[in-house]
């Protein structure tokens, strides 16, 4: 028997790895004998480096020296990888400017930057590389993706023909936008960003208004910052006569999905490319399990999550008969029967009876194990 | 595929048939198909009634107006069956003396009387009836069966003489009983207790200590009346020329375990027998998969309970390649490796992630049909 376990992080909980680890715990009691392959998954946000790592024997894993969101230097994971004939870089832009970080966090979020993704993405582009995975989840910054920009060339000008810092703050004297010294080699990379935010840049479904108070802007400094913002894309797409502000996704990472899709880069979706950089397809080659799973599932689920990804290509590429197995946190009673299209194994969760949710995360590796164990049981034949 | 159910009750949520009926909706979301046989299973205690009226069609359910443990007349339930070549009558003392009925609760334990248990069996016995199966759960009587006897002809006498009730209050007198008047048919008769307690009917763990305060005794008054009761039985026994008052179960039913033994009636494990009379084993025979389950299941639950009698049977009697699936309320997780022996289709809860207990109560119906569906999933194979 064959099984593939490959499952989202369990957000607040357990990584991905820590998930596949516990539920193979539960199988090796029931199944010890069973070929039991680890590719835990990410969206593009954070565990994407750590997925792409655990899954791929040629990934290496690197780090460098750039600045934070806070303008102190910091070391930044990142990894190499072979993708097809080239070498590619696989960045999460929160090891830079990530919102779990404090010493990013010291510092109000008018004073951010996401200066770092572009000053590593320039030291990579140094090294020869020019195919980028970017991973988008979890930034701190709001700053239209500005220092990114600034860390490739551009000079943000104010009234008093002062260069001014790329970001909120900064910006709001911001009159020109000089793009002359923007580095050229970009244009011949190839970009990809992971992510499943589908926001424009600015406006009221816009990075400041959506995932601002989330990461410190007062909901009075909202309407300021986003006017700030506009002001910021207007000077900007009129300088590099381009413009990329209503794009879907351009409100991803507080706007380096802006700025990241004005330098050519495309959109994809953040679980179905990281299934792709893994190389799940292959893992799933005459598997007659799978089980995925994540914090919490319900209709969204669907909507193209890690556990939709992985379920379809485990179905597509699996064993005939493969069963594929949501065993989550929890799950939405009322997307059950959504799921059930799709989750032809059933759609579980590890509570083993009535639970506090704190409970819950608190046990949740030991529970994990219990309930792949019953699935065990039920699923294998004598 | 043919698929048993036989699960206990879900206390204060799901009789035991809700509980079939419950898990067949979910199962034929998947397995419109599927043979589904209900056998909805008791543990001798309130239920088993039912239970052997939704099992068996030559099964008749009748009523007879008896005594009710504050002495009022009432209709209560019972049932006659075929037994071999004889006919036996089911009764559950719960019906009479049930400790859920506010009639009986509105007078103290002090002044309740087992009477119109012995009137009800009286009545059978008149009617020809030589075999009786007796469940002896939820009683709110704590008289140590002397209102059973006295329905038989016993006569319990104070020291003026004068014949006393048979309640714990009357007995406080009593200082001899007359058994002369014993009804003597009671020595043809062929009694099988249903019951799980192992209790004997005084002392530290005697009926009065362990299970008087749930029926109203004052914790002040355990010891009074469990006096009363050690006296009752001794002037008894003297009479008699029989004890016993320390055999296992003597403490059930507020001491009908004990009379009843006293008449020559024999103890048998509460669901092991109820299965025989829903004849569990011939309804395996040939099923692929067996569901039981119950409100809460944990370590005690391998001692005998519904789900172990269920489990055992079908793996026994059922198809070769039977998995037995525990499907409960909850499942405590320190007793899932000793259960994980018994169901070989494992044991799981129909929790859908964090939720409080009054919650899962509430919805159960609901949610043990979608976990009952998710197991369909994962079970049947395409």
């Amino acid at each position: 028997m064959k099984i593939v376990l490959a499952p989202d992080s369990f957000k607040g909980s357990l990584s991905s790895e820590q998930v596949c680890a516990a539920i193979e715990t539960g199988l090796r009691r029931v199944l010890p004998t069973a070929e039991i392959v680890h590719r835990p998954m990410a969206d593009g946000g954070e565990g994407t480096l750590d997925a792409v790592c655990a899954a791929s024997t040629d990934a290496r894993r690197k780090q460098a020296l750039v600045k934070n969101a806070a303008g102190h230097s910091a070391e930044s994971g990142y990894a190499l990888i072979r993708h097809g004939i080239y070498e590619a870089a696989v960045i999460e832009v929160a090891q830079v400017v990530g919102i779990t970080d404090p010493s990013n966090m010291s510092v109000p979020v008018g004073a951010r930057s996401s200066y770092g993704v572009g000053e590593l993405m320039r030291l990579l582009i140094d090294e020869g590389i020019r195919h980028f995975f970017v991973g988008l989840g979890g930034t701190c910054t709001s700053d239209g993706g500005a220092g990114l920009l600034a860390a490739f060339g551009v000079k943000f000008i104010s009234s008093t023909r002062k260069p001014i810092e790329a970001t909120p703050d900064g910006l709001a004297t911001l009159i020109s936008v000089d793009v002359t010294a923007l580095d050229t080699r970009l244009a011949e990379c190839e970009i990809t960003l992971l992510s499943d935010v589908n926001n424009p840049l600015c406006g009221a479904m816009g990075a400041t208004a959506i995932f601002g108070p989330q990461k410190g802007v007062a909901p009075g400094d909202v309407s300021r910052i986003d006017r700030v913002i506009e002001n910021y894309a207007m000077r900007l797409e009129a300088a590099l006569q381009k413009s990329a502000k209503d794009k879907p996704g351009a409100g991803a990472a507080g706007g380096l999905g802006y700025a990241l899709q004005l330098l050519g880069a495309k959109f994809a979706s953040g679980a179905e490319t990281v299934a792709q950089l893994i190389a799940l397809k292959e893992a799933c080659a005459g598997a007659d399990w799978l089980i995925t799973g994540e914090g919490r599932s319900d209709a969204q689920t669907l909507l193209g999550k890690t556990p939709f990804a992985a379920a379809k290509i485990a179905r597509e590429f699996g064993g005939k008969r493969l069963k594929a197995t949501l065993l989550s946190g929890g799950v939405d009673p009322t997307a059950l029967a959504a799921l059930g299209a799709l989750f032809n194994g059933g759609s579980f969760s590890l509570a083993p009876g009535p639970i506090a949710l704190d409970q819950a995360i608190e046990r949740s590796a030991e529970l994990l194990a219990n309930s792949a164990e019953q699935l065990a049981r039920l699923q294998h034949c004598d």
